[in-house]
């Protein structure tokens, strides 16, 4: 089904009813609104003006659109910041980060909690039980433009009220910290400070702490508004528009308490930003594409944060926030819907109705022009939309075959103590990632410690910090099982285990991390391996094991350990390695890896193929003899998908 | 004819008589001194020391030159910072920007303007009518270090009371930036913060005005000594030194309250710190000589900023605050001094009578060396002033034949919002300028809605807000007028027109863009025109038009609009197309455009010609036979120039 | 003899007397301790904790050890900073450097000098007299983290009563420094800043004794340590740790306070981190070796500074701090630790008996694992002690052939007024040392004014400030003495002499430089000299001379100067003329250059040479036939050294 964000506030109330009524005519289902509108219903403290999105619900109900309303958190008015200047942030440099833009304000604010819970319950009370509307959004983008994180008094308060429920007694954390160190111990939980601003490094242990604190401030605070919205809105869904790679907070833990994952989907901005680090060859050649597999990863993300899942906002035309901001390519709009929607998208929802004229995203494209004329994103759309009223209800996904074990604590881990500057998680991830796509093999995302049964083969790029469940969960698991460098490598606290790396995987792999060293760039390795040399740089271990490495480096050294089923990779791998020892796996797995032209993606809902051509030339599609083609035929056109039957 | 900068009071006074002396005899008729002197003449509050102050200019007058004596209001004493230490400024980031070196006080401090206008009205009713003293010089290089713009709460009430005078009601404030965007809307003028320090992107109408209120603050201070001066010092002119490109405030107003703009020509320091950017090639090509259009491009700037100009400050040997600070070239000071006069300055004023061996400059040369002895320039600045006196006075200068529309609030607009990170108004207009200046034309810069019919051809690099009087001057021009990219694409408060881009210019050329985008380094589109096939980058536009284009981008759009006299380009120009593009419209305007030698430079005052050139090759002049030569031949040789009646 | 760092307080006391006997069965001698345990000594205010100190002392003591004691005052623990927070120092920024890592102090801080008197007095007190106390370290490697110089309140209280003292009367330093230029004039010394926040930069003078302030401070807080020390310590030595290239406190000043000279040698973090700079090509050739003069420009450096001279810390593995931290090759730790003695080392004491596995330093391998187990660097650095036993003691070192006159105060001059981005003090020292190791000659870092007599031949690679000493023993040395550029350049207060530059050097050399110019990168000038043509960049001056000069510019103005022994360098020379040119001055004063092999370096003590081989093949020594080799042959491995008598 496809949606819109709409911003009835924007336009005059005369305008509604035909913006409605055009949605209605596009094939739209879902329209989002309300999120920033704070100041419109709440002009004055205290003071309410609800007639105006009275009737802006009922006449978007009216024309058969189902309302997803905002709560508008993320935009506390001026009068509220004026009167509490204490809910502000305060960055990592010390300085207060003002009013005048939006999410100006910190999620450990008592204050801020307060204001938070009254708007949303007047909303939760007024609309809760509104026809026309079909479910929530709680607040808009957390963590955008940093701001998971604060460093301010309120901060420093909830943050030791943290440690102390964590630990109790002041010596456990002393301990675990290590802060002997450099006579880091502290007396009791009120001596603690923040780690920013120290003379040089903070104890690591010292942020990974503020990091998942942090993190469960923005789950707390959503699953405050949750409550509140479950107690008055019986019936309606909750979700949140999370973003590209955000790895601040923990996003399976906090959509926990949500009934559906939203993420907002825009892959020309991504790819020039690195999102999901694009080289600058990529970066041209999909400037006006995405790059093909960075719109994919995050569905995948995101299918695994929540079964449930919508692209809350989807790229429409140029944005206005990327340091360069083309034209999609003619069809883009319309491929990256269909691609969603093959990755298990419930909803695809457009991000916006109408571009608009003023502020700061003026240049940010809608479907429609500010001129109220419909954009070239329009009619992408509304082909959509005709497409799939053709061809009815989509087959339901099941799990893919390879699970990929994803974990926001490993990014905390690896921010904080790279050891090596080019030893970064979401890299590690990404090429995992790619190599899997390239091989045309669909991936699902999983937590650690979820169920790994369903799968045919696993990979864990990496998972510094391994706890019992996830430990049980790669234990039970019997197809290939490949672990990535650093596993296992961390305890809780940040420290090394005392056996050494790669700690509680021990069980699986009888080997231990001796040394670890991180290369410059330009500093390359060898390896062997399926009789090719393979290039290592950035990480190399040195492991002691009675196992005879499949894989040494050339002094000898191990490379690649195997123990029945499990695989582990004592190095930084390359792409290109990657595809090859992944298809080997896979293959081992039963699977049917291929190598995929450039630019070609592949993506199964249950028994339709779905293949997505990124390039700008015709691609053929790797179908079986015979296949029955529902959409497009055996030539992809560049920027054109075709669905098939295998 | 010449000057000098000159500090008494860094020398004894013991020698200001052989200095004097030595400065006539040198051919100087100027002598600017004062402008820093404030701590000689207060030294303490309230107590005066003008005896060393009064001797110094009759002796310099008594020698026969004549005095520009400078207002010290650049440089508060400590003193009156520790009294009134809100008289300081405040950097973005909050930061106040303290007292030990210049330029440390806010445009908006009530306190630093009541200072500035005691000792301003001090020293013009002391010196307003000494018959030595022939102007005044107002303070020193406003702008200079970041020092427009300030961010303290002297700054956010002078800006509330400037948007209150300019809006008198609020909800006409809220309504123009589209304030509801984000819940920014204000209850009162009180209720606005300053533009820096939000946690993402202030609102850019916000911006924009803080941009507007900063240059007018300037200008108000600036005027406020003007007034003063005028009243006390009957007969005097008013100078201000303006200095390489400094968008920060808007000079064309400024200069309204002044009789002559002054500026200060370092053409090597701009060459190597990119103050009109410069490729790596041309930084070392030129790394002796400056960029050949590094002095003219200003030279035309300021002399339309005021018909009236001087260079106040002329670079006469190695300078201290640029990266590198080579020798210029032999030759060099000559001929960017006879370049100056070229273009139309009245006076060229070197910049410093002698090196001073201590503290921040003492790496700046002077005309003389710190150990008295004549350096370099000296000489070279006496060649130009025998020069000077066997020529005669120069023929006055007519307008040139082609005006470039030069807007500082264009600067302000795409530094705010440039949608695309190499959009950048500096360097559209700098390369249209040397489009020109390759074809040897000569070029006046106007400001927008100046009178345009002296001109045989206009180019617009780009002009986002067009006002009635631009619009009208544009309509009234009747030669070849080119209109560059995002011209007309913004209203007052820096919304989208509502008939979308170009807005008023529609009247000229019917057209409307509907959609923009930026591309990114690398990614080049392309463009047929005049039989070959040209680069796009950083910027291109799509436009719906009844007009047939008369170039259009390989996907067929339309990229080049013509409709009578005017032309539209509908993105960034390489500078290779723009001097095909130039070249053809003038010959269309009647004009005869060249290709010149690289290095080559002409410019015409009446009947000579001023043929300079930067290269390290000598250099044919494209005389008419029979040309007369005045100064020099047909071949210039390196750093070396010629001049002939035509 | 060699030794080791150790931290009985991060193990259990269980462990320290295995630890002890291991460190003796290695071969060590000395251990140090304590430096980081304030905690651990004082875990609250007045409440002391001895009995593990003793205990700790005794067992290492019982085991045949020598101990060293840490003064623990670089880290302060929290509730002292909580009861005092005005001792925390204050960045350059304005922002207060808090608690949470180390160095968390001001030594300008009254309170906190009083409080490390305390603790000094008192552990001075309790184990001064210890029979297995051999000596004391104060703090721990000063400046560490930009700890040097602090822009607080007391900082700044500090600095005028520094000033008042040296300067007397306000109005002498007013003309020393030039305030009369920018109005920048005092009243009293209580009218004086710091020079950090200045709108533009400040008066270079300011800066200058801002910085000589802040060295001095260092020098005093570690005198006032000393002196406790040896009040309370009779017959203990009195060592403080000093780290790479560290020019922000004048390390020969405050070790006359010290018996020995302590520093901290890590050659591939020194390496990658461009302590002394290299290329990205050596950064990876010699990533696992450390550039094959980093190590020794350091032991050369504090074998200067002090004649006794240990390395208190020696890299045994990869460390945690650099960008990129990788394993060392096989052998160097061995290499390097018979590097240090090679060049006079006392004794090498590796940093740190155990890889502590939990805080900041967790990724820095120590002599042993975190599991308990030896590690690479344990066997290497039992090789050496076995090694030592062998060939008994080794000759005594007398005085290298050449000296290097090496200034800290060049350095401040040249950083805060380099003139050209490139010119950088440490490059040029670093060139000239790299040039004569590659002759294979031995350097002695001497102070300006040491002694020269001694010496074949001096190099003064700048010497911008040249007070009497240097001028007197510069004048009576009579070898070949090489000046390299801005030598003389500067008074006292940093302002161009009077005669200009080189100033005093004058009385040696008869030349005035009469300008200077900076050079972009890219901007070769070039020299004839010796039979070639040498490229020029970053700097060159113009000369005035009766000397008819050694070497020409191509454009004819003078390079090089000799009058009798001394030669001056108008120029910054690139490191192959200065290869060339340091030769043919070695062969006049009876040296005999050799051109080494890439990645071989030699060093003599007494009869012994010792060959070093840092490249990954194997090398010929330079040996004289019959050589006898009381370590390795003829031929070097990798990594690998020998050792011969000539
Ligand atoms: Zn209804
Ligand atoms: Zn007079
Ligand atoms: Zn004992």
């Amino acid at each position: 089904m496809l949606g819109v964000c709409y911003y009835p506030e924007h336009w005059p109330c005369e305008r509604w009813a035909e913006d409605a009524r055009r949605m209605r005519e596009l094939g739209l289902t879902y329209v989002r609104i309300g999120e920033f509108a704070w100041s419109r219903i709440e002009p004055e403290p205290g003071r309410f003006t609800w007639a105006w999105l009275d009737e802006a619900i009922e006449t978007l109900g009216q024309a058969g659109l189902r309302v997803v309303l905002g709560t508008p958190t993320a935009t506390p008015p001026k009068w509220l910041v004026d009167r509490h200047p204490d809910i502000l942030a305060v960055d990592k440099e010390g300085r207060v980060r003002g009013f005048g833009s939006r999410r100006h304000y910190s999620f450990s604010s008592r204050v801020y909690r307060e204001e938070a819970r009254r708007i949303v319950t007047l909303l939760a009370q007024r609309y809760g039980q509104n026809p026309h509307v079909a479910g929530w959004q709680t607040d808009n983008e957390y963590g955008c433009h940093d701001t998971t994180r604060s460093y301010g008094p309120e901060d420093l308060r909830a943050f030791r009220e943290w440690l102390q429920a964590r630990y109790k007694d002041i010596d456990a954390l002393n301990e675990a910290w290590g802060n002997v160190f450099w006579s880091m111990e502290y007396r009791s939980f009120e001596e603690i400070g923040l780690p920013n601003q120290t003379v040089t490094e903070a104890n690591p242990a010292h942020w990974l702490e503020f990091y998942r604190f942090s993190s469960e401030q923005v789950a707390s605070f959503n699953r405050m508004q949750v409550e509140i919205l479950r107690a008055h809105s019986p019936g309606r869904f909750v979700v949140h528009n999370f973003m590209g790679y955000t790895p601040d907070f923990d996003h399976f833990k906090l959509a926990q308490d949500l009934d559906i994952a939203g993420w907002d989907s825009y892959p020309l901005g991504f790819t020039d930003m690195d999102v999901l680090p694009c080289t600058e060859e990529e970066k041209i050649r999909y400037a006006r594409t995405g790059h093909p597999d960075m719109a994919a990863f995050h569905h995948d993300l995101y299918r695994g944060v929540k079964p449930r899942w919508w692209v809350m906002e989807q790229q429409p035309g140029p944005v206005n926030w990327a340091h360069h901001n083309p034209s999609p390519a003619p069809g883009m709009v319309r491929l990256w819907t269909w691609e969603a929607l093959a990755h298990g998208a419930e909803v695809v929802s457009y991000f916006r109705w109408r571009q608009f004229p003023k502020a700061q995203e003026q240049f940010h494209a809608g479907l429609n022009r500010p001129d109220f004329e419909p954009d070239v994103g329009f009619f992408e759309a509304k082909q959509v939309a005709e497409e799939l009223q053709n061809l009815g209800s989509l087959p339901p996904s099941g799990p893919a075959p390879v699970a990929l074990v994803f974990d926001y604590e490993a990014d905390w881990v690896f921010s904080i103590q790279p050891q090596g500057k080019e030893f970064v998680y979401r890299d590690l991830v990404w090429r995992f990632y790619q190599a899997l796509r390239r091989l045309g093999l669909d991936v699902d995302f999983v937590s650690p410690g979820a169920d790994l049964s369903p799968y045919r083969m696993v990979v864990v790029p990496s998972l510094p910090i391994v706890r019992e469940a996830a430990l049980r969960a790669l234990q039970a698991f019997t197809g290939p099982l490949i672990l990535g460098p650093r596993s296992g490598s961390k305890t809780e606290s940040l420290g090394i285990p005392p056996s050494l790396p790669p700690g509680p995987l021990q069980e699986l792999l009888p080997l231990k991390v001796v040394r670890v060293e991180s290369l410059p760039p330009g500093l390359w390795e060898s390896l062997e391996w399926g009789g090719k040399t393979w290039a290592v740089g950035v990480w190399r271990e040195w492991v002691e094991s009675r196992l005879v490495p499949e894989a040494r480096f050339a002094d000898g050294k191990g490379a690649l350990y195997r123990d029945g089923n499990c695989l582990y990779l004592a190095f930084w791998p390359e792409l290109e390695f990657l595809q090859a020892c992944l298809a080997q796996q896979a293959r081992a797995a039963g699977l049917s890896p291929q190598t995929l032209p450039e630019g070609l993606r592949l993506r199964r809902r249950g028994p339709w193929v779905f293949a997505f051509n990124y390039s700008p030339e015709p691609c053929l599609v790797p179908a079986p003899e015979g296949a029955r083609f529902l959409l497009g035929g055996r030539e992809v056109a560049p920027y054109n998908l075709s669905v098939f039957k295998g």
